[in-house]
């Protein structure tokens, strides 16, 4: 289904009005799912649709509970998750105007924060180096286990460039939790290698990969990331870690945001950076290679493509639900 | 070949004072080879063999050429890698430890840096949270391409613990460089899939990916950290990047050491953290898994039993070259 963006946004913004959120939330919300869905990142509004998104009704007042010149954490009091994380960038942000550096942990949210190179992407686009990490309930195992300790854990950065912003979003599991919850819905197997059934032998059944483990993405490198990121998202800012804790409903993420101008002057890094990728994409392709991508950049080609024709392909179901949702009393 | 470690240590310092180092730089990369050799990391003392590691003609003052509260960068004037970049960890350990952030990088030193976990270990064994990122000459291909730009570009992460810390070091690439140069010494072929020839096929032979390009670990997600990285190295400390400007002699690398109190208080982060490692450890392990190890554990076993021998076991080429190097006029 062709749909006009406008129409979409609208829709999607009903949507959220209908799960509970108020106006402000909403825009918020909407803003993070667009993001992604024009990037044809599937952290869209599928996130909307089926057991959705409501707001909880545990939900309180988000609220500082330490913070530095430079630093601050939040308790997300069990508000949404993308809500908190632009709560938590926002405030990165001001720090690193003031104070060249800014690091904001949250905890206490159980939803997802969305697409996360968003938060990178508008760090990066007020002239910072953004370093996002966001935890999630255990999914993953170590490398030599197969028993879910770790979050899908996906890390984001973003680079400002005297051309586009160099913005890095990625999962350290091998797949994300929600692709191997969509080869389900879809009756479709796996790739080999990225998932263990409960017992710990490899398995390409998506629906025993959910009782199982994912693994982490490249070996024993990737899963010393997820290890990483943990200890970020949990330890660092008083979140629920591994399994321990109330780790269904205590999540947590943490923003970073670096001037470049600690380092070196601003002109010659973003100059710097646009020769950099303007290289890479020069660099010889190999047979069959179109064209070598700078991260970000496949989401921003789909981007412009949707801004240029003012209407957006969504697979019909997914449409159809959203607008149910949309239309809810 | 058993040599004592005594033994081995005054062999050592005597090859490095021969390559051309005063004392106190010597006690430095005494230090560091150490940590690598006893660790059974190979970036210890082979690089005093061959080629050597002989202090640059070149070398000048060491320079502080920016600085603010919480930065630095370093003008290296050429001198050996390992000392600059423990120049710059005594800085950033000074910076955090005063302002809670030390960033610190250096450019215009063109040799290794060594095993990089040692810096991100000194910063874990402070209290603080260390990162380690080292630039080096173009040899790694960016995804879809088969053109070597980016260095091997390894990086390390130090995080404090109330039990040993987590030290976690590991190069952007599918294999060191070093690594590819000793299969090629020793007549072996690669790994499948890990480097391109000079053409853009794959290639397992040694030589011809010494003519071509490493590939980077883990796919796009890892050749996307690698060319982080090259920014973190080349853009944003001013040094060479990506085969432009002087990337035979003036690479970067960047310190980053963080005080986790600006998000939690110190007691709570190491004991979370212990924990977190306690809980991996003791995950269920894959069949034939005897224990799952957290990063730098493996070489800290090398370590204990080492030290507990008191000797340790070096290949008997490898122990009569450095005995060469230690013996020259």
């Amino acid at each position: 289904m062709r749909v006009p963006i406008e129409q979409l946004e609208q829709t999607t913004l009903k949507a959220i009005l209908n799960s509970g959120y108020d106006a402000a939330e909403a825009d918020i919300i909407l803003d993070v799912l667009m993001y992604a869905q024009l990037r044809g990142n599937n952290q869209g509004i599928i996130k909307l649709t089926g057991a959705g998104m409501p707001k909880s009704a545990d939900a309180g007042q988000v609220r500082v509970e330490h913070e530095t010149k430079l630093s601050a954490r939040l308790d997300g009091a069990q508000n949404q998750g993308m809500v908190v994380l632009t709560r938590a960038t926002d405030m990165a942000l001001e720090k690193v105007r003031a104070h060249d550096i800014g690091m904001v942990g949250t905890r206490n949210t159980c939803s997802s924060t969305g697409a996360i190179g968003y938060y990178a992407s508008r760090i990066a686009h007020e002239g910072f180096i953004g370093l996002i990490f966001a935890g999630s309930r255990p999914a993953v195992a170590m490398y030599g286990s197969y028993e879910p300790l770790f979050g899908t854990n996906p890390l984001a950065i973003g680079i400002p460039s005297a051309a586009k912003p160099v913005v890095f979003d990625m999962a350290t599991s091998a797949m994300a939790w929600f692709g191997i919850l969509e080869a389900k819905m879809a009756g479709k197997t796996l790739p080999e290698g990225v998932a263990y059934d409960s017992e710990g032998q490899l398995t390409t059944d998506p629906a025993a990969a959910l009782a199982g483990a994912i693994r982490s993405f490249g070996g024993y490198k990737g899963a010393a990331l997820s290890l990483i990121v943990e200890v970020l998202t949990g330890p660092l800012v008083g979140s629920a870690f591994a399994g321990l804790g109330d780790y269904q409903h205590d999540w947590g993420n943490l923003v970073m945001a670096i001037n470049p101008e600690l380092l070196i002057d601003r002109e010659t890094f973003l100059r710097n950076v646009a020769q950099l990728t303007e290289r890479v994409k020069a660099a010889k392709p190999l047979p069959g290679v179109e064209e070598i991508l700078i991260p970000g950049e496949r989401g921003d080609h789909l981007l412009e493509a949707v801004q240029q024709a003012g209407v957006i392909e969504i697979e019909d179901n997914l449409w159809t639900e959203l607008q149910k949702v949309a239309a809810r009393a």
